[in-house]
Order: C-alpha cells, then sequence, then structure tokens
C-alpha cells in the first residue's frame, strides 16, 4: 500500500513530540515534514530523546512547506487561525490539536476566549474530533479540531448519561499531570516548587467548559481543575446529580450501549483489588479512556471517573484516531501501545 | 513550671510518632510512657528514626501504665471503646485521637460504622476536638475526641458558610497523601503500585460524613475521596452551590469574623504568583489549615479549598493544640514549626 | 508465516507480565499458556491492568502445562533449577529470566549464592543472554539464561575497555528503581516509607558481581546498589580507573568498534542541553541500553553512565530480543516501542 | 537577654529562606534586615510562603543597609568578594553561605573556579565553616565561609578516616536533590523534564574538590554528582580504598573518637529493619549529618554513606551552627527541629 504523506506543524512541543513518536511507527503514513520556526536545522531528537536512532528528520521553516496528503497542526491559539488560509493551500486534509476551530459557535470564542474570530465562516467546515461522538462526520471530513483534553475526559464521561437525559447538574474535579502545560519552563514549572504540589489551578471558569457544552448540549457542568505530580494523565471525577433513581444495571447499560463497541473505551469498575478504578498511570502512552462509575443510590448521585493520558486520548493519540477514521484505515494502527505496568 | 506528665497509647504508628515528636519538643510536658504491644522494650525511635538522638524513651505495654495526667489515645476503631474503662482509671484528660468517641449520636455508629456502640452512656463526655468551634468547650472537658482528617479539612472550609446559612449543598473533593491510610504495609500500599497514583480510594459514603453532619448541622454534603502521591496532606476542594448570590466581600467577611484571630489559620487567595491557593505540601509538620476561595459569580457556585498536613492538624497537632487549651497553656506551644519551602 | 508457540512460566510477576505484554504484540508469537500457581482461573489482566482487552488468556498451573516451542522461565532462585528436568522436558527452547543458569562455574553458586547446585552438568549447556556478546551462540543454543538487570547496565558499559584492555579498576555506583524487588509488598515497600528514599540497598556483596566476573573476565570491578524512587530504570555510574592515559576519541572508538552496529545500544554524549546523558526515565518500556562517558583526562579516570529499563533490556526485554535471535527473527520484532517524553 | 541583631543579605533565595526560618525561631536573634534587590518592598512570605503569618519583614535594598551584630552573606559566586569592603564596614561578623572565601589558596580560586580572586588578602580571615573540624577556630573567628553542601556531605564522612591514614584513595558518587540548585527557574528544571530524572550533573570536575582537598589535606578524592528526584537531600556514597585492612571494630573506634560529642552527628547502622543506612529524606529541615559505613573486608574497601540536607547541615543550618558557636549561645539553638517521619 501506498503511505500517505503527512507533516506536522509546530512539533517541537509535547504534542508535537507525541504526534511525531505514533506517526514514525504507524505503517501507511510517511513524515514529510515536522515545523518547528525557532528549531530549523536541529534533528527532532534533540527536543524528542526518545526519538534517537528512530529517525534522523530535521525541524524545517513553515515558510518551505510542502504539499502533503494531511497537516497535523499544533500551532498556539490564535496563531493557527491567523495561518489556516496559508494551511489549507497545502493539503487537503487538516486535524488541529489546537482550540482555533473546536467551537461551532464565533460567540463562544469571544466569551471564552476573548477572542474575535478571524475566520467564524470557517467554524462550520471542521469536525470537532472525538470519534465515539462523531465517527460518520470525521469519515467524511476534511478538516477535524481535535478535542481538549480536559474535555475529552469529561464529555466522554458524561455522554451517556446526558444521551439518556439523566442528568441534572455536575461538578467535574479534573486532576491533572504537568505536561497539559507545555514544554515552556516557567516559575511555576520549577521542579522545586512544582513537585508534590496539589494546586489549584483554574477552580472556576475553565475554557474546555465550551467545548463542553457545545457536545453535550448543556451548560449543566461547572469544572475545577487541580495540577497534581504526574507529568502524564488526567483523572475527572465528575460528580453527576440525577434527575432520577438509577440502578447499577441502567448505568451499565448506558455505557455498554454508547461505549460497547469502541476500541479505545474501558470500563474499569472492580468489586476488589487495587485497580478497581481507572488510573491514569497505567494510560500513559495509550490511546485508551477508562471509566469507572460508582453511585450513591440513596441520594441519585452518581460518581463517574475517567482516565486519560492528556497527551494521547486528550490530544495526539486522538488526533491519529481523527486520521486513521479519515483515510479509512484500522482505527487503531498506530495506537497499539497497551501501557506499563508497573509504571 | 512544673511539666504535665503524659502518655501515649498505641504509639507505633504515624499519628503516634507525631505526638511524640510534638511532645518530645514541647516545654511543659514530660512524656511518661508510650505503649506499643507488639513493640514492647524498642526504642522509640527504631519505629520513628527522625526522633534518634533526642529520646532514650522505649515502648511499654498498656499492662503496666501509670497513672498520669493527660493520656493520648490512639488505638483502633473498636478498641479504645472497649478499652475505655481502663484507661478512664488512668487518667483525668483524655484526647482520643480515634474515631469511637467523635459522634454524639450513637446512631451514627450504626449507620457509618456498622458498629453498635458498647459505651453510649460516655458520648456526651467527650467535646469534638476541632477549637476553632468548640475552644470554650474544650477548656472545660475531661475527654475530647480529636477530628478526623478529611473531616477537619472539610469543616474548617464550610463552617463560616453554614454558619452564615448560605449554603445549598456541597461536593467536596478530597486529595488524599498516602499517610492517612497508616504504616501498615499492604498490597495496595505497595510502593510500584502505589507511587503516582491518582487513585478513587472512596467515591461515595466515607465514614467522616457523619462528622461534618454533627458539626455543620446538615447533610447536605457529599464527599469523595482521592488517594494521590504525596505521603501527607489532604487537599478538601469544596464544590458549594449557594443558596444566594454572593460577592467577594462577603465571603471575605465571613471568614474573617470565624478565623479572624485564630492562631492556626490562614486564608490564602492572591491574584498572582505560583502560591495563589492553599497547598498541602507548603504545611508538612505545621499545625496550619490553609482556605482560599474563588467565587463565580454567575453561578451561585463557590470553590473552598482548604489545605491541612493530615497528620498534623487533622491528627496529632490538633490534639497537641487541645492539649495546650484544656491546660491552659499558651495554644501554640510545641506547634511553632513553620515548615519548609522548597519542599 | 506460522507463529511459534511460546508459554511463560511465573507470569504474575513484574517480569513476567512485561513478557506478556512484549509477546502479545510480537506478530510472530502465539501465546500458549501463563503459568501462576496462585493465580489459576484468573485473567491475566487482573493482575497486570495494562492488559485489559487485549487478552482473554487466563493463568495456568505448570501442572497442565502443554508442549511449546519456547518456554519464558520466570521462576523465583533455586525453583526454576528444581523444575528444570520436567520443563526440559515440555520445549526445545528454554529462555530463563532467574539467576540458575546464568554462571558457568558451580563454585560461584556456592559462593555468591550460598547454593549447592542440584544440577551443575547442565550449566554449560544454557548462553549467558546478553545478545551484544553472545550473539553468535544464542542462534545456536537451545537454552539461554538472560542476564541480571544490575549486571547487564554494569557489562554494557564496560565490556569495551575490557576487551581492550584498558581497565585497572572500577566502582560501579548502581542507582536502582522498585520495580527490581519485585511485585511482593513489604514494609520496605510500604509507600510511606519507600517514597523519596534515596536508600544504600547493597553497599557491598551484590550477588549481580558474580555475573560481572564471568563475564568481563576479572574481578576487578567493585558495586553498590542504592534504591532511589523511580519504580523502573537503572543508572550505573561506572567509575573506571584506567591503566593507561586516554583520549576522548580513543574512548569513543571503542564503543562504536563494539556496538556501532547493536539495535539497541546508542552512545549518548552531548555537549549542550538537558539530555547529555543517558537517563534511565526516558528508556521505560524500551529495550535500549544508553551508555554515555566522561573522561577526567588528568586523573586516568574514566566515568561510564548506563541506563536501562531493568523490566526490559534488564529482563523481558532482552529475553525477548534472545528469542528473536534463537528462532532468527528480526531482532527489534516486539521491541519497537521507543519510550515516552516527557514521562 | 539581649538579642543580637542579625541581618541576611541575598534573602530571595532557597538558602536564604531557610537561614529566615531560623532566626525567627531563635530566641537569641532579631533579623533586622532581609535583602534583596528584585524584591524590594514585597513582604518576605511572599517568596517564603511557609514564613506567611510568622513575620511582617518585608525585602529591603543592600543600598539602605543598617548596622547589625552579624551578616549572613547569600550573595552569588563573585559578587560577595566584590562587595565585601562594604559588608565588613556594617558588621563585625560575618557568615558567607556562598563560596568566595572557603579557600584559603587563591591558586585553588584560578584553578577551580577560573576566578581570580580579587581579595586574596582577605583568605586568611575565614574560617572554614564546618564546626566539627573548626570549632576552636569559629570560637574566635570574625569571618565563616559555611561549607558547601556536596563538600559536608563528603569531608563529614571522610574526615575520621583521613585522620587515621587509612585512605588510599576515594570516590564519592553523590546523589543529589533539586534544591541544590536554586530557586530560578530553566529548561533543565521543568517539571515535566526534571521529574524522575537520574540524571548525571558533574561526572568529574565538581568545584567542591577543592574545599575537600583543602580540609582532608588530600587530593587522592574523586567525585560524581548525579541529580535525583528528590528536592532537599543529599546522600554522599564515598567509595573508600583502605590502605590497609580495617575490621568493623576499627572503624566505629574511629567515628566515636571523631564524632561521639557531636550534636548534629549520628552513626546509623542498623543490623535488620528499614533504616539501616542514613536516608536523606528523613533529614529534610534538620541540621543531622547521618553516617553509615559498610566494610568489604576482603577487599580493603570501606563503603561510607552521609546524607545532609543540602539546604540545612550544607548551607543555611551550618550557618546558624557557626553563629551559636561564635556568639557562645548552645550550639543547637534554633536547630530543634527532629524532621519528620513518614514524610
Amino acid at each position: 500500500m501506498k503511505k500517505i504523506r503527512a507533516s506536522i506543524i509546530g512539533a517541537s512541543g509535547y504534542v508535537g513530540g507525541e504526534t511525531l513518536r505514533l506517526l514514525l511507527g504507524h505503517p501507511n503514513v510517511e513524515i514529510v515534514q515536522a515545523t518547528s520556526e525557532s528549531n530549523v536545522g536541529k534533528f527532532v531528537h534533540q527536543l524528542h530523546p526518545n526519538l534517537r536512532k528512530r529517525t534522523m528528520l530535521k525541524f524545517t521553516s513553515l515558510n518551505d512547506f510542502e504539499e502533503v496528503d494531511v497537516i497535523f497542526l499544533g500551532l498556539p491559539h490564535k496563531v493557527s487561525s491567523s495561518k489556516i488560509d496559508y494551511i489549507m493551500s497545502k493539503t487537503k486534509k487538516i486535524i488541529d490539536k489546537g482550540s482555533d476551530f473546536r467551537l461551532r459557535n464565533k460567540e463562544y470564542y469571544s466569551r471564552w476566549y476573548e477572542f474575535d474570530h478571524p475566520k467564524p465562516e470557517l467554524l462550520d467546515k471542521f469536525v470537532y474530533g472525538i470519534p465515539e461522538l462523531h465517527r460518520e462526520e470525521i469519515k467524511k471530513a476534511d478538516y477535524v479540531a481535535a478535542a481538549g483534553c480536559n474535555a475529552t475526559a469529561t464529555i466522554l464521561g458524561l455522554y451517556p448519561l446526558y444521551k439518556n437525559n439523566v442528568v441534572d447538574s455536575v461538578i467535574t474535579d479534573v486532576k491533572a499531570g504537568s505536561s497539559q502545560s507545555g514544554a515552556k519552563a516557567n516559575s511555576a514549572s520549577h521542579y522545586s516548587e512544582r513537585r508534590d504540589c496539589v494546586r489549584s489551578f483554574k477552580p472556576t471558569g475553565h475554557r474546555h467548559l465550551a467545548e463542553i457544552y457545545q457536545e453535550l448540549g448543556s451548560d449543566t457542568v461547572q469544572m475545577s481543575v487541580t495540577s497534581i505530580s504526574n507529568v502524564r494523565g488526567i483523572l475527572a471525577t465528575c460528580h453527576v446529580m440525577l434527575n432520577k433513581q438509577l440502578e447499577n444495571k441502567d448505568v451499565w447499560k448506558m455505557f455498554r450501549e454508547a461505549y460497547g463497541d469502541e476500541p479505545f473505551i474501558r470500563i474499569v469498575k472492580e468489586r476488589t483489588g487495587i485497580f478497581r478504578y481507572p488510573e491514569p498511570k497505567l494510560l500513559a502512552g495509550t490511546n485508551y479512556c477508562d471509566i469507572g462509575f460508582e453511585l450513591d443510590e440513596n441520594l441519585n448521585r452518581l460518581v463517574v471517573m475517567t482516565a486519560i493520558d492528556n497527551l494521547m486520548k486528550g490530544a495526539a493519540g486522538q488526533a491519529v484516531q481523527c486520521m486513521n477514521i479519515m483515510f479509512e484505515f484500522d482505527e487503531t494502527l498506530g495506537l497499539e501501545f497497551p501501557g506499563l505496568h508497573p509504571v
């Protein structure tokens, strides 16, 4: 089979590095270019040392960009939308890992990002990139906007419940690893300060709420994000106030119906042992979203716990999953790594 | 001044060790005995290596117990209530660090601990040991039951709000360090498994809810506890649904009125920098409870974050604070350690 | 191509779990059985949760063992040698991950293991399983004894130097992760105690010295092992006293000649940046051995640093590498995972 | 008793913060000023959050410096020597925590620091600040240069052996926490990269060797420093090649003679249990140096392990210990914290 030609724009960060790792191991993909304006000429393994002896690829500039079959777009907020015309001229298919094309409603950008979107006419051309919700649209799409990491964890945990109209309201308490904040050093990321922190990062008003509202069709979710000492991983503890009494088997049924055939979703709920609920550390490097739940029957309260690797199912992995769907590849190609234990 | 004579019953665990450390540094206290049935004859520093070169005290048996002025009681649930008559015969004052005498209502023991309390007539003789709520009663008390760690963090964060009748309901999402589970090794505490975990420990039905309901006079609080990689420390993120619109200054006022003169409570709320909210790691070894908050004004939602060291303000430190009050010492005696930075 | 049939004896531990993970992803291998006497009937993913949704294999007993093409033997010291006749009757090829057949000289077992070897006549039938030293013998071997983890790191770092006769003596200071101590909980592995430890585990007399002496043909190496907080990984800092003055280019030449074509060895030595020397954390899950060095020219002293994942190149990965060689597969099959960054 | 007046020059860093913490708790000291040119006017607790509610002190400038009884000098290398005349004009006693006055021989500065010392005539006026070696000189000194952290750990472990002329040569393998690198963020200290690292920081040529040679009177020590994941703490594993056969009791005798009466040195050597050797994590916040050893009798090799908190016995704690000696206070005043367990 002829390989498709793919390039990564903005490949020096952590999501870019993971995209490189995944595509290098993908049997149907040839990586053409990896751009980073501040690292032109350097080997990609100088920034991503896990790729030593795996590739002799060097970073190039967006100015010397070649036409390809698909672009993985990893530019910062505001930058990707400002360059989107040029990027569209170079490829038929785009998978954007940033936030500039996730929201259908341009008002959401004004409200949540304080951002006057320069290309509102394009917003409808991007499909929101969570395959479990939008597989059929992604199949036909030229442009996909891969979902945010905290949003992915929250949406996947709540979607079956909202679909079944059993939710009154939700508080999502997200525990987040450091890689979510990117590869740039700053005083908050200084090791002696950041280590062991349990730091309330965004108690109210997190921007990913905009995506969550869009995808769940409801603004009854609130979210707080706390930074913890893991590098990778999200655990979203979703405290769900139900609008009716449910039993365990009802909840099982909703999740099975929604995700029974999904290759990357696992329901984790054991009565005994130490692996009774989802644990993000077990998912490092994988594209899984593990989901567990516990019902407080007396109280119409359901706790749903979802775990992902923010750089994988929360970013690069989900982007590659979307690519597989767009090009009609086996959906798990390049995403086979099962994760490590112990770790 | 003549020192009071104190003994610690059940001194081999982590709370016992902290009590030893604090009392060894307390100018008004002489430690008479430290009991541990399985360690009789060993030096206390063999189990608590931080006490090397600090004391030549050895563990003794409860069978050879001497009369003292105050007993710090650290026996497991069910054991302390079964031995309470003997213990009362040896002292006038008891500070119980366990759970057997925290609840006034014996029905709560049936419901939350599935425990038919053998001494319900004693429940009214114990004062619940959070000085910020019960200082005057503790002053006069002979018997104090020091509060549970997750309960302390939650109650101190919510008390001013319940007092002002502004709460509709609360979800408390507690992030908890490993020392809360004690000194005994088991498969869940095996390092290679426990490390880096973000493990849903008790998503529903935590026993400390009983204390919380008792102290707040309301059962409108729900709690989930997640184990994280810290050894010490609790961060309780309390998601408060308010029954009325509040402004920042209203919340400030309630906390200031409740805690303005408290030696061990600090309101931590900065606009900038990396120490904007409470961080449990900064409290290791201290008796502080740091409290911060963030208002989501549009939504009648208030996020209150409280941090403590579970072995200190959540156990041994609070017990010594109670002792200071009971014996009319300066309330901060022996509790002066300000904590470390960096750490 | 017809798959070879492989079974894992002793599959409940960490090395067994890694062997399962690797063989499940190996295109030429069918896993027939995974034995664990204390877990018969359980799904393997109950102990190795990363294998959820990857296999429905259950643990079986050695008593119901089927004939296969190759056995991965993971029994404890003394057990594997006691059962070796039975095991040999079930297969033509064995890859032993334990220590009972690593040493050619039965006296070494008496001296280092205080063990009177029951099958000394078999010792010559096993090839020591470091492919970089014994590839041709492994090709022809029926029985391979995969090398110890600390030994692998030390031997690979020193082999080119001993081969070139430039060593006077060596002190190897090994920093070791917790998974080296296995999956069984004990008081030393209790999280609250083990975490953050920098614990002198074996300052003198480590048993792996026996393998090192055998393979380097010299007893001029001393070793100390210190446990650190990583779960996986070894960094061996080999302080080499040279018997002659060397220049950087001499050392480069020796390592290039020894390892220039090796698929799993990388020389890591950069002048700038944060990845100047080998780092074990980058190797988690990979079969790489990264080697760096620094010369103290004035002093005839060379510091060689080698990093591996103890469960991979130090155990299961090296075993699979040996299998690939024994069955004339591509040597890297099933071992393609490049590791994660960040991690 | 009248308190002495002390100021801290360069108080914004980690050593400055620890000095503040210690002096705030010292009964005989009044802190007059804490300088930081880039933080003038800020509360010290904004940078050192453990000091919240402990002091309302604000940072001042060196330009507005008042006369005091003692100055704790914490300026960077080269800066303290350039400003030393001004500083001397403000006080009779100086305790320098930097490196500019540790070495007696100005040639050492040329060789190890590539630094042409501007005030070589002052070098003889400073006493090297390890009380266990120089207590009597410190008593009489006006100026003390507190020892470097890696040097302190190494010297205290080796001093009794060199004193008894039993050493042939030594390799010191130092495992070092992150706080040794200070409070400034950089790419190497970025949490996602620094975490879990076992990073060869300085395999050869560490500057602290100059102090070690000066104090041991011998250049037969080599040192490699590896950064590990702890924030505080040093474990120095000193591999000693002896020039004669020794027995355990000989080594015990040498250490007892040297340190038997020392308040801050503990010999840690247990046959059983998990605390058999020194562990730096147990020393966080304390001024202890714990020393253990293990003899390899067949080989004339002795492994000495020393643990300290680099910010305490390796910096601020040792400085306060020197102050106590200089002012004839009880040597342990302000240094009573025994450390935490568990931690």
